[in-house]
């Protein structure tokens, strides 16, 4: 079950989240989707309908179409999946107050992805929002906080 | 084997960690420890002797002396171990140009460890060190960078 749990998690972040496919998230969602924790993100402790899932996708997209998740390392076990990742986009829209810069972003984090019979149910998550601060101002001084 | 380090984990962050027992990390720790990935950790990227890592518990506790680490989730499959976790800490001693101010101080993260026989040899993680340097600003409109 892990592995396969894994395959599936892999094809997802592929179709879902790098190319941008929304009508796949139908395969690969469970009936709701909860952000169980996830800091800074606009969804923190919502649950979501599939529909709700969809519009996030489009919305934490947009600001950066070319973005891309690398994962590096997976760990399984029962419905457990554990993600860890390298992020990169380009800005070419705003984000929350930022003009679009054409700037090159880079971001990291670790995902726990909840799995229900096959399908993604959730997750528990922590980006590297500070890093991403810091390159959208320029302003590096804020790094050791 | 994951059953295991799962408790070895729990023990360590328990013993050096929240206790800040220093002489425990011997009983824990590979010869060495490696910081694959850790933004914003003055030790990133860098492979520690057992008395480096040592210090950089000493330090690193310092400023949150009672400090402590809530484990919510392990993930364990062959030599790695996921650990999603929250943390409290009152922050007494300065740091990193923030004076001292007895606030109480709430971070979260998820940090995958790596074992080698039933030692730890290092870690990969990401903690939301946004919401620290928030909370020590006192500044929130930082908060959906």
């Amino acid at each position: 079950m892990s592995e396969r749990n894994k395959e599936i998690l892999v094809s997802f972040i592929e179709s879902v989240w790098n190319n941008g496919d929304i009508h796949a998230v139908n395969a690969f969602l469970a009936d709701t989707y909860t952000i169980y924790h996830d800091p800074g993100d606009p969804w923190d402790k919502q649950t979501l309908s599939i529909d709700g899932f969809k519009e996030r996708v489009r919305i934490s997209r947009a600001p950066f179409p070319d973005q891309n998740f690398s994962i590096q390392t997976l760990v399984a076990e029962g419905d457990l999946v554990s993600m860890t990742w390298l992020w990169k986009g380009t800005h070419t829209e705003e984000i929350l107050g930022f003009e679009a810069s054409d700037k090159p972003i880079e971001m990291s984090g670790v995902t726990l992805y909840f799995f229900e019979n096959d399908r993604i149910s959730g997750h528990w998550q922590v980006a590297d929002r500070l890093s991403v601060y810091q390159q959208l101002t320029g302003n590096q001084n804020q790094a050791d906080a």
